[in-house]
């Protein structure tokens, strides 16, 4: 059996028909006209194309899997506020299901990005996980015996915004001090360019050059790894928002992995590094206490088609 | 159909027969004696008298429930470290089954509080809660149709243990600005005893016989309650501190209901009003998005019975 994964992003919505073993098969993309009708009749026409382009018969497929940033609400199935597609309340799993005669299903997107990386990916030796995605803004999921953690009407899980710093850096959802303002790409590109800004001999200002706009979240890793005394320092500090931001979520959680995702996770090594040296020596735990393995996220771009997908694996 | 609930505290251990409806048909108590040992034959006792009492048979009981303080393993049934009685490494789900021949389970002892409100008492209307208890530390729970959320090996939950305020007071468990740290009734017995040291002429040194000594949890809500300006000013940060808490655990689990319990709790409306009043201002949630119902526990110093039976019920 199979099933159809729909990963809506910003710029671009991916499709793809996925096995049970969380193999694309094949997928698509269409770009997104930032239009509420014609973004679906483009998802309903990219479904139809896939389902065409293969052998595989309508009856061997299981459902069909949303991904999608925004407010979702995964119990009604309704796109409530995507803002960046210009959505408001739309019925999408009913308009699908309608379409197609298909059981449909949606999640947020950072959710289905931790399924499949539970179901097929860095978790899947595991039977529970947090995922935290590094990316614009933090998402945040939290997986149990292959249930994720949806809350009241989908609305849950928000993990990146918990608060890190009473009184901290004003977030975009109106509270001050998330996770969210210290460990997302954008914090730390914000961090970056604050420490260069405090150092013009750091070698970060060779990398981008001379133009502070030039900055991407890589950048003061590219600058760590040849020695730069600044950007070493700023990667110290983001290792202690994300570790506390972490052991917060372990101790809520008590998960046996953490996975980590997003542009930010492409540090590898150096992160994990960090994160576990901070963990061993701050942990919360009294003897025996289970610290969670600290994982990178291994299907990076196909994670959101397959665990789209993966809600009907 | 009955059950055995068993709640272990510092001072002493309460046990209880429960029906299915919750209520205690009967209960009692013994003292603790700080022997593991001997404290577990107390309780093989206590459970032994509290079946003769009755003309309930050991075919109409479930199993006993057991919520304990400490380090516990809810999977192993072992309570790893339970310093106030100074237990290590005790096996008593195994010893109870052995000479009970029942089923037993056990769980942490603010999971057995949240389980009672949650099936019995504030929350018994609603799929999902969270609760804080707010005693000397800050015990926590979640609960989503009628499963408590364990973690790993039962270390999960320890919500009191996630960070509020990034390098804050120095909390116990080896880490900085924890929750409990600011919202547990220590913490604001701390509060108050700072503030009281740098206004001599607040009503609060009247209220104490002018012996700091004498501050409680609900010294400064009664002398709020007689308009005085300094415990006035302390409790608006303390439910502040509180507010931001819940805040953060709503955005993560997104529960239909929040419950407080423990000491601070007592205070009532006062606490009610401050923090919904916070979280209408504050809120995180696109349009539409569930506020959590604020409640306070129901079933005080019974919770901890009826939870542990609950964990049959």
């Amino acid at each position: 059996m199979f099933s159809v994964g729909i990963d809506i992003g910003g710029m671009s919505i991916k499709g793809g028909i996925v096995d049970e073993t969380g193999k694309i098969i094949v997928s698509d993309r269409i770009i997104t006209e930032r239009n509420a009708e014609k973004d679906v009749e483009n998802i309903c026409t990219l479904v139809k194309n896939l389902l065409k382009s293969t052998n595989i018969s309508e009856s061997e497929i299981n459902g069909i899997g949303i991904g999608c940033p925004g407010a979702v609400d995964s119990q009604s199935g309704i796109v409530e506020f995507l803002p960046n597609l210009n959505w408001e309340d739309v019925e999408i799993v009913k308009i699908l299901e309608l379409r197609f005669r298909m059981r449909v299903r949606i999640t947020n997107d950072a959710n289905a990005a931790a399924l499949a990386e539970y179901k097929f990916g860095a978790a899947k030796k595991y039977d529970s996980c947090v995922m935290f995605t590094l990316g614009t803004g933090v998402g945040g999921a939290y997986i149990e015996n292959g249930k994720i953690l949806e809350g009241n009407l989908g609305k849950g899980s928000e993990l990146g915004h918990a608060t890190l710093v009473l009184d901290g850096i004003p977030c975009t959802c109106g509270r001050n001090g998330c996770i969210e303002r210290y460990v997302s790409a954008t914090a730390l590109i914000e961090q970056t360019k604050a420490a260069m800004n405090k150092d013009k001999d750091s070698l970060l200002w060779k990398l981008v050059d001379g133009n502070i706009d030039n900055v991407e979240g890589k950048t003061v890793f590219d600058a760590a790894a040849l020695k730069d005394k600044c950007a070493e320092s700023v990667i110290k500090t983001y290792i202690k928002y994300l570790s506390e931001s972490m052991m917060s979520m372990m101790n809520i959680f008590r998960p046996q992995a953490f996975i980590l995702g997003g542009g930010v996770s492409a540090a590898g090594n150096v992160l994990l590094d960090g994160i576990n040296d901070y963990c061993k020596r701050y942990y919360y735990g009294y003897k025996d206490a289970p610290i969670p393995d600290v994982l990178i996220a291994t299907l990076k771009n196909d994670a959101g088609i397959i665990g789209a997908a993966a809600l009907f694996i």
